[in-house]
């Protein structure tokens, strides 16, 4: 499952300087296709809700092997995904576009960290293909 | 009213050292039983959606005597149902089955508590129990 | 775009030694006339969702002209709206009808306020007046 | 054992607008009669010395079931109490007449509610009567 | 009584590209001249001198209707302003040109918003328009 | 009723660059006659513990008009003091003989003073003298 | 040397339940009074700029014997006052009419403390008396 | 002098795999025979009570050539205690049988360590040993 | 070029229950491998050094064209290698075989992550072929 | 122009252990000389008053070439000082006789620093003869 | 092994008034004589070097039984050596000659206690006796 | 003695907007010209080894006059230089070429400040001129 938070919806459009002119379709679809190299199925879902994201985590438990999110600005404060993401048992994967480490400093802070199996940060859209590859070493 | 908070529909399977084995079902049906001891009849919801969960605190208003409220997670961020719960004229009591104070740093704050009636943390199941009496206590 | 967050609906309800005695429909009804002597017209939402303010947000790229909005609570914490305001390219007004510097310390932070255009506190319904004619004149 | 920290013998003295009119005897009274609907035995005591309270609690080990201890301003700094709290193996509860996280930020933290089993705040006299049935169904 | 700070004689002059062009005399008369068309009267003063706006603070008071005022840089620590406007009986609003949030971090704090009616942030010219149109409603 | 805290029995002889060299008996023999000038009868006690202290304090309400209180280190961490001090009706009068601001920062908070009439420091004796003075006045 | 920071001179017409209803001129005749007593003269004076406050206590240097100053809200951050105090030889005495540990956080820091040899604070006009009986002691 | 503070009369008992299983008087007696190795001879005393410890310091003046002290949880808050030992002119051995910098975080910092000679920590039983060796150095 | 930071060359030894059984050398050995697929070939260093870290930084700078660090515990306070790393003109890609976000505190900050393109953290070995992915497409 | 703040007209006079016995004179006429032999001209003011070393640096603009500042306690808190310096076009050097590092705490921030060319500390009259020399370099 | 951080090789030259006159020489000789007595033999070194201390470290790993670190002022800040002998296997013990509690603030601090087995601090040159002594009795 | 710290061997060549064009060898070369001005000699030495400065200023007692450091990075967190340079008994002087307080925030603090007998920053090359002349001057 390769969840998006808020606001991803408008990536290539929204400071472009900052996360590039792809899509999220782009992203989508760059993701499946090296999935696709690991024989990997993507379930994809962006959502602006909380709550939506909650849901589908939950929905992922024993129907998906692994989880990759990208949670937008939830990064910094939605404790509530963090708590849905411990109740999931596969690997998870954070990935950001950007490095939110040289960024404003509310962004230096991530409550996601703490329970996801690893990050990776600053790739941009190579991120989804790094992702990808580690999962796919974990469910090795 | 009887509200549950994200992630607690997860409730006999996520972290059963820490929550117990009880379904959420479980435990709504325990507190409802309580309930009819004391006369009281409730009306259960959970969400893992901030909004709704205000949404239904608002429609508890002139509807309902009293909101016993496990907000989950959003007991340490969530000021809008703070705000909520404070449009509140009746007696609010804040249930947590585990005893956050005595877990991560990060659930020791709770910005429910400074508009609750009381708080109850720590019993398990028996916190409903013990929650349905303060609301029976309260509203004779 | 006339955006209204979370409890804003039960104004003239709740606290009203603090927010007063007019409803919701009463400040967009008087917006709303405000707005026409300035040649503008309105579409008013509220929400209790973080999500569902940030859809309309993304909603008004590219078809509003600005964003006047009452975070209610979210002002505090809510950064995922902080970045879907940053992608709007339009000006944008913060209004409050109190004085959160005047109030407890947690109000006093905001997190929309960096990406505001400007912001008013403090002056009741009149807010939305002096909001109208800001847009106005950042339109004009 | 049911045991009040400093100043707790001047209930019903003490700002009634926080703590009620109740003296500690009818608050001790009102436990004992509970506690008997309960088939417990209560025995109560009250002191302003943090070591009187730490040779209770070591007295009461291996003769008391459980403690319910309301420490007062003990609450917030009295570490000694914690380390004696924490060599009792039965269940303990910690209880406060009014809701301290609604009062001066000093009283917001408690070193006590790291090695206590549970929490009850908020609801009066009331808090012992759920405290003692908090104990009696951890000792059922 | 129109009251500037420190620094805001230079304006106009002093970094432009946050200021913006006009004057401190362009902006009093501007703010004269909004001011006459809601029947009030402006007596304007600028000092770089913590204790001369203290004078006219108290100059103010039995004899001014309102006071508004862009404390300059004195915003973030004049704590002696504090407290002469808190001893001002009338309406008292905080103007800055430009949005002081949005700023350096030591601008993000104002020791004048506690005792303020209410605060207008970010407008430029146009904020003494709304302050103006604020005081003469508050004053109705 | 003039009391005293820990370690001040040992006054003459601890650190008598800093307390000076007369003994507690001298201070309390000053106190008693400064006190009889002002027509006052002068209970005095000492001592190195906290519910003592605190004993005292209870047991001077009803029955004596004034506390005049040296806390000592108490004074930097004793809240159960300031509760103590705080059910007491009459005027509370904080002295040190040293100036505790001008020495380690840890003594540079007080607990007490948020409950004391009025605070007296730096003065040595003398400071037993204005106390008594101070107290005869409010009593007036 | 007696000296009154800002605000001050509005004594008796400033929040009279915190400060009381009589003016500085009271305040100071008083004092006059009193110093007369122990047979001292007083020079006083009292401003809202800190650089003349600074050039008194200069002025004060080997014409006056002791300082008595009431520094208002420069008690808080006017470290150059208490540069300026350090370059006195005589006795000082820092007075509050009212008990500012009793109010807001930001009053509880003194900076002047560290230079003064006493405080006395929250005893209203009786301070002044008592701050003369101090000098006239310390001149002894 | 050997002083043990609050919870220390249950060595043995409480937290063995912490604190190991020699009970407190399997200490001293080990102390005490450590000291006549080196012709000390001990005067040990254990107190729940700060008050109490603090009497028995202050009798140890001119009476007892050192105080080797392990004061349990009073190490972190019980500046009477410091200011105590501040006044004992002789040598002053701080002991831990733990090593509290390998626990939680309230149990790193130390009140006691500023007035004492030296420290010792986290060396079990043995940490009597290198005490009484460090007295009997000192004391040569 | 692949640095390596203080303790790695202990990899295997150190506590392999959090940095998994592979040796320094396999790790490079299988970094050396994936990076021939990439067509890369990897210069690798490990000191404990500060010094020689930064030597090796400088000697890469217009020689290799990428740097993968590892920087065990000095990525929490080496700002000296934070500057070197500044001024290397390629891409800095951050490893960390074990997840520094989930463990203590002081392994929360990163003073490299400002200055590197991206962080990868969590995937043991796996981590450096996910690096040199990355390495390998920023330099494509 | 330079400019001296708040005590220092008593150099010479106050703490000479700390800054000398130079008085401002001799430092000024120092400076003169130095400034001499570098074709510079020397318009010097001292002022205890923040609003007048403002006024001053206002009424350099356009007519000085540099500004050398040593200003005193206003170092640490005086942001409107910072704001005018940051209005001056030519270069600023803030000059210390003592090394504010190696002092109070207080004293270790600057306000000045962030908007000054350079600074020169702890080197008594000499820093008014590097200062001048630098001056002299940035103008030539 | 024995263990020397940075400045200690100026032992008896640097400070004597602080940490005595005897060399570094003395101490390790003393230090050897003692260990001697206990059928120990020392490898002594002394570095400047935070990597030399950390490959000392790891050389000791199997070769050495335990290790006598004073760290100088490494034991505030150098994590990386943490990191080190955390993976050592056998005792460690942290010796001072100087009480660092009693010292700067920054001094307080101590990244290494936290792997150590014990510390010792505050006796001079008999630390060293007594760490001899404590390894000894550990390795027995 | 003239001592460079990390990274400042590629002076000229990082980050040139900051630092300049000139490369160390210039900056020595220039700082070796002025020097003989003085009649002083230069012994000049970069490292990027906290423990080569060390050794470096060991080496510089009782050979030696003065240090002239430029510490780079460690300026910020390198105690052991501090502490090495307190056992220096000539001038020492702080140089930065830049002006760190108008940087990143943890460029703000320096360790080695409080043991400099002076500071010079933000003057570039000619810093180097300014500090020849202040140690000359401190020699002579």
């Amino acid at each position: 499952m390769l969840l998006h938070g808020p606001n991803l919806n408008l990536l290539g459009e929204r400071e472009p300087e900052v996360y590039g002119t792809d899509t999220l379709d782009d992203h989508v679809g760059f993701a499946r296709d090296v999935a696709e190299r690991h024989d990997l199925r993507i379930e994809a879902h962006q959502s602006n809700h909380e709550g939506q994201l909650i849901d589908h985590i939950h929905h992922a438990r024993g129907r998906c092997d692994a989880i990759v999110i990208n949670p937008g600005a939830f990064t910094h404060y939605a404790w509530a995904i963090h708590d849905a993401l411990a109740a999931f048992e596969g690997p998870i994967v954070e990935v950001h576009i950007s490095n939110p480490n040289a960024r404003e400093p509310w962004r230096h802070t991530s409550v996601i960290a703490p329970v996801a199996t690893g990050s990776i940060m600053g790739f941009g859209q190579q991120g989804y293909e790094l992702a990808m590859a580690a999962v796919a070493a974990k469910l090795a």
